[in-house]
């Protein structure tokens, strides 16, 4: 095992109206047009370049509210026991966030988006653009969730996994 | 600006086929079947229960190869330059990478992946599930890529962003 340490550097912060993890949006599909902001900070301002011209975009932070690591969970949209790499649970080793939000507009190191499910103040490690072409995966499955579409499912966190 | 670190561990390693960027597939897409083992380190392997339900995983990792920060890139897709941000490229601020890729089978800490368009021996940060309910935008533009699928693109690396 790797004793290495990886280091990174917030390079903004996420700005939402979910104060706490009970009663937000477990994903953003679920997140009734929350909006909010993505504050870059002005330093990687060049890097943003162009970042409007897509609809939707990934944004990678850190889940600094995620309370301790627990490899086998009970997900909010099941019953049922299943590792953590197999949800999309914030109890992970590496407590690292995943979200595909709208992009509204971009105002400057503002960016305004819709379908957060992100809470506020939440470090931002990177974003990147979310492209059909390379992250459509038309035939993919839904494991253990099977239809999540269909069923009656858990769509606001309670505070099972935060501190 | 926040000075605040942010510190994570490797909790596996990704081996693939590409051992140099320069030939290496740019995206999943153009891996043309490309296999690999994503070998997760035996303490968390109580975190992979169920991994192999799911037909697609993300795989997030730190992008150890990648050459200095440049903010403002021509990515490998285009010959105008754009805000990092905007783009895959690898020069990041936090070189955090993240591809999605077919699962083959699980053999405890070991799971066949293809797909692949990941270094060998990269360090492996999360695996999450990718649930197309969660994760799919029908509506997505590709921003300044256009029509990526119909345009004569590159499909491989070089190595202006590697070291």
């Amino acid at each position: 095992m790797s004793q290495e340490t990886i280091t990174y550097r917030p390079i903004g912060i996420i700005h939402s109206p979910f104060k706490e993890a009970k009663g937000s949006p477990i994903q953003g599909v679920f997140s009734r047009g929350a909006e909010g902001v993505v504050e870059v900070f002005e330093q990687f301002a060049d890097g943003l370049c162009d970042l409007e011209l897509f609809s939707h975009i990934y944004l990678l932070y850190d889940l600094h509210r995620a309370g301790r690591l627990s490899l086998t969970v009970v997900p909010f949209v099941d019953d049922q026991p299943h590792g953590v790499f197999a949800t999309r649970a914030p109890s992970r080793p590496n407590g690292i966030g995943l979200s595909i939000v709208r992009v509204l507009a971009r105002d400057g190191c503002q960016i305004r988006v819709v379908e957060l499910d992100v809470l506020d103040g939440t470090p931002l490690l990177d974003i990147k653009p979310y492209v059909p072409y390379f992250d459509h995966r038309q035939s993919a499955n839904s494991g253990w969730m099977k239809d999540p579409a269909g069923k009656q499912i858990a769509r606001e966190a309670d505070e099972r996994f935060h501190q």
